[in-house]
């Protein structure tokens, strides 16, 4: 009860400072955002000793090494966070443009007007620069924000908030427009994804059961994705060295990443011509192949693939290898077993290629490019709050504007509807 | 367990159905939306007949004479659906524009292309004429459908289900692009919310109560809104003449709708110039007048207003007066009490206008017009689905292009990620 009554608090005052962030002209947002930065550069030894703390607990509780390493604040992040605060103010402002304002027969004149979400809960595991990146993402859309952060990472994230807050009231902004929970009961979460009269719409940043527990019991909106089974498919008419490097590169310039392939498709006409050279690349980094039985047939370095493969996201070396017929079966293939998320087709023929991208299903959709482009700053937003698989509201990487919603507006001369 | 499979069944045919309406021409949707006309002025007869015993039921189960005239389908009102569905056929088609397609420094081109949800759910009570009308923009956004008429009305919408499928078959488009439920069940309902791997968005037509409910249980996007009060806010700077008018048509144009004013506010510098005149026009038009306490010192007709009149929505020629102090306050009132619908000020200074455009938190906002334009034929969208007052994807008047979501599509030339 009292953690309930936690939330509602920390929800009416975000609703409340969510009205000033919405009027706060562009000029202001900047300078808090500037601000931030002076407050964190300032309090660089406070941060660290915070986070001393946090990593001293942590080793107590036998965190693993990746953990603690994505836990530990050191001068470079730190570099990395002002860098950061002082590219997001340098982003164009998303809020308050109107577009399509048309005339009416009426005489009125209507248009849309983009507008700040309103209040933004946004979970997130042991990082903690997420804290900065996430609430400089939101006060630049003009959104007001309740951070919740992993509880290995409490005192790191209280010290970030103190800097936030300085900075926004020294800005002239409510301090309450980022306000980061300051209890790890596990309850405040369950509270801040029910009350859709304080929060507009979650982002949780994390691991997949993190996402799939919020997504079931959220009251409010999701911006998410959950997998990243991302394909890339090399058509008979692939150009072969445009599809080797893009396919190594889907493959292995990161295994960790939603964008990432996890499934080869090769077309059944070019595959014997294709896969023993990519392969041997493949070997040689270490990667495991696992293939359908006509692709065991070509290459005797691969284990047999079972069903379960075709749905899995590896976000490892491993990378499965189907034989296709055709195109039709490379775009079924992947409007079943994908998730939605990127996928590439590889080809110098215009109409497969345009079919591809007109019938594949999912949030990014290319030609002849690596699924590792599937990324905010690679798509020009300037930054990143995640990647949404959805389809309702923002799809593929969000940014800025996917922070933001529209309304209409109507400019008249006394009109009445006759 | 039998309508459980049953809806189960239905969602599966409506996904893959939905793959080949993504993929169908303009050509050929508009082609099945004037087939589907033509197999109703075929079936009129028909249609009656089927109506008919609709009809003769409804009156054996006692249905008041409001709701029997709404399930009526007359030669005028098949007539209007005839016209609906050849204004669809000649809208233009939102899939597949591809905007904002850029050259980013790595060499790829990044743009947004227009797509369809994929699977939509139409929640909706008796009169049978929304069927066609959901129906065509569905089909014309390139989505499938699965319709739930009003049980009172099963024999009409299987009648013009039969129409629609014939239309659809006859242009070479999967029937199951457009299925209606064939079960009075109303298990039928809790099923079809539920199943987001088969649908992707329920837009629910109807009573409070109804959406209410599918709103508290669905497990998919609901694109609605609840209540409709608007305001209209009359400054102390505005022009009198279209003050009176505005406030007049915004409330008395049609008493039913969602767009017309519940609650009347009136800068107090201004009131004793303007009151008097407009409730006489309101009590010559019958309208019901509930003042605040200002409010009712000047105007001897009005009741008392309780705090629970601020927030209601009439539906009905009922009006709520108040007097506020000054600009601050309209907007504060307006965010708090009104369900971010319409709201309109009324001002000839800029400064004041420019504010209630940024400040007010609704669907539609406006200047010096009537609230009754908040609708997607005077906004030319050409057609509307209904209204969302949610802040997350469509915002205001639903036409086609809220039908429809955006994927990414990126064009290279073998780019990979440095």
């Amino acid at each position: 009860m009292e953690i309930q009554q936690y939330m509602q608090t920390l929800g009416q005052q975000a609703r409340k400072a969510s009205r000033a962030m919405a009027r706060a002209t562009t000029g202001i947002k900047n300078q808090a955002l500037l601000n931030i930065a002076a407050q964190i550069e300032e309090s660089r030894e406070v941060l660290k000793q915070a986070n001393a703390k946090d990593m001293a607990r942590g080793e107590e509780n036998g965190l693993d090494a990746a953990l603690l390493d994505r836990l530990e604040l050191t001068d470079g992040r730190i570099d990395t966070m002002l860098e950061g605060l002082r590219q997001v103010a340098g982003l164009a402002d998303p809020v308050g443009g109107i577009t399509d304002l048309n005339y009416r027969p009426s005489g009125i004149q209507v248009g849309k007007m983009r507008v700040p979400l309103g209040v933004i809960g946004i979970i997130y595991e042991s990082r903690p620069n997420v804290t900065i990146e996430a609430a400089s993402l939101c006060l630049k859309s003009g959104n007001a924000t309740i951070l919740r952060g992993g509880s290995e990472a409490i005192e790191s994230n209280q010290a970030l908030a103190a800097c936030i807050a300085k900075g926004l009231e020294d800005a002239g902004l409510p301090s309450q427009a980022v306000q980061v929970i300051e209890t790890t009961d596990r309850a405040a979460v369950g509270e801040m994804i029910t009350m859709p009269e304080y929060v507009d719409v979650i982002v949780p940043r994390g691991g997949k059961g993190l996402i799939e527990r919020i997504s079931r019991d959220a009251k409010v909106p999701v911006i998410k994705h959950l997998d990243g089974i991302c394909h890339v498919y090399i058509d008979n008419d692939a150009d072969l060295a445009k599809a080797t490097n893009i396919a190594i590169n889907s493959k292995t310039h990161r295994y960790g990443t939603c964008n990432t392939m996890e499934t080869l498709l090769v077309h059944q006409d070019i595959a014997e011509k294709i896969l023993p050279d990519l392969a041997s690349v493949y070997t040689s980094l270490n990667v495991e192949l696992r293939g359908c039985e006509k692709t065991m047939a070509i290459l005797p370095v691969a284990i047999a693939a079972t069903a379960e493969d075709w749905d899995t996201e590896y976000l490892a070396p491993i990378l499965a290898i189907k034989i296709v017929d055709d195109l039709d079966h490379a775009i079924e293939h992947i409007n079943t077993h994908g998730s939605h998320h990127t996928d590439t087709i590889v080809s110098e023929n215009y109409t497969k290629s345009r079919r591809f991208l007109l019938e594949v299903d999912s949030s990014s959709v290319m030609i002849n490019a690596s699924t590792r482009f599937a990324d905010g700053f690679e798509y020009g937003l300037g930054a990143e709050i995640g990647i949404s698989t959805d389809k309702i509201h923002a799809r593929g990487p969000v940014g800025l504007e996917g922070l933001t919603s529209q309304k209409y507006v109507v400019l008249g001369d006394g009109e009445i509807r006759k």
